[in-house]
């Protein structure tokens, strides 16, 4: 038995999310699907980040054990001519014995991609949340800022979520503008399930000046989920990396 | 009746080109359908370039002559508010009287991606002719620049396109490399039926090493089309801009 580390890209428009559900297509289930097809048998993917229907990934990570002796690189061109194109395997390495890409993450990177002028891009319209209003950036940076450090999330966790350990530490939380392409950035140890869109939901609301930066520190004292702000759409969210020690 | 100037970018993705066919959605019956709904009545749009099936336009130009007096303003945002959301109207202005977005257009640009990476991707596959070969760039960069000028293209016109008049001005044609996205941009007074596609499918011969760089230009002198290479697909190919005196 072997244990092997992939790491994945996705265009995640037309799937219902990273895990396998009972009905339609998920990136867990391709790749357990094309895996087991290799191995002759059935195979498990574990997932460092389990993206929501219509999430992207830029460098999801995903551990799996196997017993079949193709080598790393053969199974990486196997899986790339058996996977949609819209699924692409970035490379799979040999790893130690009991790596398990979500329980040994130390840090997950997010981006969330806004597009702020008047007229949306047909090319990029699958991968950002256009919002054509006016939106205070100084103001949603100085929210941002109020993200970093260790911090009750429970405020912005999602309603079928985790009801207990809503504590997270976020390293780093930074938004940057550039040619009407708004970009928020977000590190952490973990994050509840939607956090990172509840966050961006939030942060809008104080771009367009229905919250004052401040209230972002105020949500994270004790603060329910529905105090915080509407959830962002998934189509501008992606995991961008799983960072190891 | 007044002349209006149209700016469209569009995802040339899932529709039959830009002109209208019996079958299948095409850009002007978009255009052309849902100007007739705030004229009421029918209207003819003239695209200055006919762009094929799967072709993309970062700035398509388009000419209409309407008698409606909605501002250009309200017609944008009318029109965008109609159209998929694959296709954007960029600008409307007001027009010389005779202006007409073919016939007056002094010079085309035409852009064309290829990605040259191993792993194609999964977020601009639909923009990219992928080709995961190593190719030669310094001489398709010679067979390029052997474009520029003033020849006959007849050895890159399409089978069905025109048999007389294949004397085109080629003003800019010139190939650029950044990691792995090799861009192909060439500008002159007009293009044949699949010019573009077939000058891009035959440098990417000379890229493989299956044609001398000063091949290019020995086809400048009177061969046929079977002498050139083979037609590269659509979907790299972006019409970017059109320019008038």
């Amino acid at each position: 038995m072997r244990t092997l580390k992939l790491t994945i890209a996705y265009d995640g428009t037309r799937f219902v999310g990273w895990q396998r559900q009972a009905e339609g297509e998920s990136i867990q289930g391709l790749l357990e699907d094309a895996l087991a097809h290799f191995e002759g048998g059935r195979v498990t993917v574990h997932g460092a980040g389990r993206t929501d229907a219509g999430v992207h990934a830029l460098g999801q990570t995903a551990s799996v054990q196997l017993t079949c002796g193709h080598t790393a690189e053969t199974l990486s061109r196997a899986l790339n001519a058996h996977l949609p194109e819209e699924v692409r395997v970035l490379s799979v390495e040999e790893a130690a014995p009991d790596f398990h890409a979500r329980f040994n993450a130390r840090s997950k990177t997010y981006r969330y991609q806004i597009r702020t002028t008047p007229i949306a891009d047909p090319f990029t319209r699958a991968y950002e949340w256009h919002i054509p209003e006016a939106l205070d950036i100084a103001a949603m940076r100085q929210g941002a800022q109020a993200l970093v450090g260790t911090h009750d999330f429970a405020a912005f966790r999602s309603a079928g979520g985790e009801t207990a350990g809503t504590v997270r530490t976020v390293t780093r939380s930074e938004l940057s503008d550039r040619s009407g392409l708004l970009t928020y950035e977000i590190a952490g140890d973990g994050f509840l399930r939607h956090m990172v869109r509840a966050l961006v939901g939030t942060l809008v609301e104080v771009g367009r000046g229905w919250r004052a930066p401040d209230n972002i520190g105020a949500l994270l004292q004790g603060a329910t989920r529905d105090h915080a702000g509407r959830t962002a759409p998934p189509h501008g969210l992606f995991l961008v990396r799983v960072d190891y020690h």
